[in-house]
């Protein structure tokens, strides 16, 4: 059967945050996105090759944690294709009027709670004379600060059954396994989905504590590695934690730096060279219990903390 | 309307060359390509992580020049779809048994006679034990020599009517235009279409001599500039003939390095850092004269042998 | 003969510029200096890892141009001998007190009049708490910012007569010729000298206007040759002109990056990766005006500016 | 008192090894040596851009370790002094014929037994005919191989005293302390010592076996971080053991990645950056014991076998 191609990318990303200013600094001076809006207790950022008109809005919270997810459709008869083929699935959401920019928005949860908003119709963004740039193939002028990253990869969200909402992905929205973990005893433990030609876009990981509804982490694309290399000395030299990398996955092999932002949710510097999920037919790669035990791709243990961590934080 | 996706992806391509043994030992020893097959004349190679089966051929000829352009569908259905809007539009190929490997391929001539093959089924590569990679997510081991490029990336037609060619990507394989140069007489000189997520896939440049079936360049696209820098100091050590980079490209902006490979054809090492065009309705970008005298993205001019050379040569 | 080592090293540069806010941006915005003293006129700038207390001084002047090189010696005899070895080939300098931070100086205009100004006593940068390092082996925390030079790394002077103030540098200073261009009539069209470890600290190049004491460039080092990639980026979006590169010379094989800061003065980003003179007794490599004119490492022509450009700026 | 410069560089290293093959493969196909003379047991490897003869010496032996680290003097005088000063010091060594291309050596044991082999007189490398290079200033082709390492860096000796093996280097030596550790007790627990520009040549490490003349490791510098990167994914497809890296050292700011060579001998791959220490007189670096158990600069915990893993080893 061929691919539904009816989502056409990720775009945004709601972050939660108990510290608004601390944030949203991190952001903007240490990742290079540009403040686009900034309202009570809501602030716009802008990554400077989205050519939408918001990346990640960072939202004043008492705690850490994810809100939406914004996906853009392919086209109008494909925002309807979805809202149908969810609720005939029984994922009932509702429609809203749409962030800053953004068309009607139809907003369902996924099995574990996570809110995914749906849109077709947006305004594309438009840059101020201080970031017109130079070439006119490029969303903003280059920021030349901290990790200067591209755009936004993708998310990791934690969940309770993590093939519950693999299959919700499929099913619901047309994405594709490309790989995963599956324990000994069958259980799917983590499960990586793409909507597009990157090789995931969306991914699940089991949470141990039971709780729904939380992240992993977000992921921003750099061109380089290097990007990534020069970003830690960055992290280093501005208190930001660094939790595990630079290094490579085994898994998906994305080259790798994991932060704690400020206010504490994790976020991933990534770069996948120029690995693309071309081929329509090859089948989802398995990665089994022994496997995942080897650690990253180059030798690297996996942090302990990476199986620990969510947010909203649960007893650490 | 939305995006036909019926093009999975642009998956080989046939290279003609008058010195068979130079032009494989190139693609093997300085670009890390992998030699699967050899028969009378006709040698097939293999990129470190192209799942199907060969991603170049390189034939013996009299002349240099390209031969097929191999285009896998999205599955069998769109294959047929393919066809029925090919043959519609009055573009009639033949069917035929296919390269080792792929099953049953439809070839057809574009309007300036370079001839695509379309097809669906196809035999997986399977890598010889000496190249079993340690990572199951990649196809064979990583070569370690010289520009180790991972993959072809696109390929870039002279055509005597750009806008012809170009018509036909969009109407008959439901190509989409990117970007494109217009003369200031309205006519169009060069078209960039992409059938994937990347940001173009098939080039069309006028050809200036007024003949047909020509090639600029094929291009293959490494992980990181920097093996585009390293792979210039090993053109360098080898006596290769660089005709212009490392620089960006203004039009895309590829970061790029353009050889010529010793049978004569343009070879170009391409990386696009992580850019992607994921919007599903941005307008293409049109350069104008004079924007494109301007050169590329740093200030290089663009170098006069890329207006004349494409192959086969004439009288150059 | 064993080699003088009595210069430790080029340690700053004063730079003269009709627009010294501009000027005093470029270095603090686009290459991550940082201001560190400010009075009528004059602008001491840091760079991040530099233990001295200023890399550059830019002072505002009616044309643009190079004042004096500060040149640091191996301890306080070294000075000695070296004042004692200039006055004794009739170099007459005079002792001043010296710049901010720095003990008596000796200052001696070569035999092109670029001042020299060597010094021995000086106190070592202390960063302010915003810029405090997290590791302890490092001067000032990373900025982040540009292209983050690491530190000074040349200065290329203009010289009416090439072989006479390379004399001047051998002689009087005990510097060592590593590399040279020798025209066929024999004339010593440029040639570079070096104090230390590195292949070059001293470059003179052919004035062909006749004039005195006029400056071709001032270079720094970034840590990687993508620092000088994004730097390109940088430069692009914010209208600095871009004379030439990102490329890599034949002589002395430096990765490099030419541009003009906004006071008109020609600046070189430069990378040598690990590249070292480490041999004691190798010979210098000279160049003739054939190998000359095959351009660069990589192929690219050399710009005609390259050999008309120099600051102050002669009817250009 | 100012610094002695009687030796030029570190230029040699005499590896052993139980398995002759496979540690010459890793050198030659890894790593991109170039294999210049072999005898019964003895294969002599020369680094691309190593003007000397040869830069490896590997030895069939029964065991692992290092034999002879050999050192340039900075002239022929500076080796007579060098001489004098050893053996004034009651470290007496004893003259021998030198290696292949090698004049008159003068071998004499640090305190804790590891031979150096100081000379002067030297055959300079001349390419072979395949491995001519395009530029006049390289001693070799580049080999465009695996990690295609420039030079030796350094050596990292572990010596059962540290102390008093480092205060041979600097009193026997005139090497230059610049960084090291000191224990809460006072014990000094490493040091790093140079005699170039470079920040460290020579290396001692606390061996906690008591044992005497063992292999902490032997480093090799890249041109670029990108070439370790890059190297890592040689050594994943090749079966090379990486025991940790690539990461930031916090001591010394080295990019490393660390492996063991087939015959058991630890291998870093290096690159410092522009990093240099050009400074005459700033105090050597010291790190307490809390700072050393922080880790590596961007948090990285040190492997546990960087404190056990020696070579000979010793029942690990």
């Amino acid at each position: 059967m061929e691919r539904i191609r009816d989502i056409a990318h990720l775009s945004a990303v709601e972050l939660r945050t108990p510290d608004l200013e601390a944030t949203t600094d991190f952001f903007v001076r240490l990742l290079g996105l540009d403040e686009v809006r900034r309202e009570d207790g809501v602030v716009h950022l802008h990554c400077w090759d989205d050519y939408e008109g918001f990346t990640l809005r960072v939202v004043a919270h008492e705690t850490s944690g994810i809100g939406r997810t914004w996906l853009r459709t392919a086209g109008p008869a494909a925002l309807e294709r979805r809202v149908a083929a969810l609720e005939e699935r029984g994922h009932r959401g509702s429609w809203e009027e749409g962030a800053p920019g953004l068309g009607p928005t139809y907003v369902v949860p996924d099995p574990d709670g996570h809110l995914l908003a749906l849109y077709w119709e947006s305004e594309p963004y438009r840059p101020p004379e201080r970031l017109r740039p130079s070439l006119k193939n490029q969303a903003a002028a280059f920021p030349g600060r901290g990790a200067t990253v591209r755009r936004l990869d993708h998310v990791n969200y934690l969940a309770r059954d993590v093939a519950a909402n693999g299959s919700f992905l499929a099913d619901a929205l047309g994405a594709r396994l490309s790989e995963q973990i599956v324990l000994d005893d069958g259980t799917q433990a983590a499960c990586w989905y793409t909507v597009t030609d990157k090789s995931y876009d969306l991914v699940h990981t089991t949470d141990w504590t039971g709780l729904r509804g939380r992240l992993h982490h977000i992921a921003f694309a750099t061109d380089t590695r290097e990007d990534i290399l020069r970003a830690a000395d960055v992290f280093l030299d501005n208190d930001v934690f660094i939790e595990t990398g630079p290094h490579k996955h085994a898994i998906q092999q994305t080259f790798f730096l994991y932060v704690y932002e400020p206010g504490g949710n994790r976020v991933e510097l990534c770069n996948a060279g120029a690995r693309l999920l071309l081929s329509p037919d090859s089948p989802p790669v398995t990665w089994t219990e022994a496997e995942r035990a080897k650690g990253q791709a180059w030798g690297l243990k996996t942090i302990e903390s990476f199986h620990t961590h969510g947010t909203p934080p649960v007893g650490e």
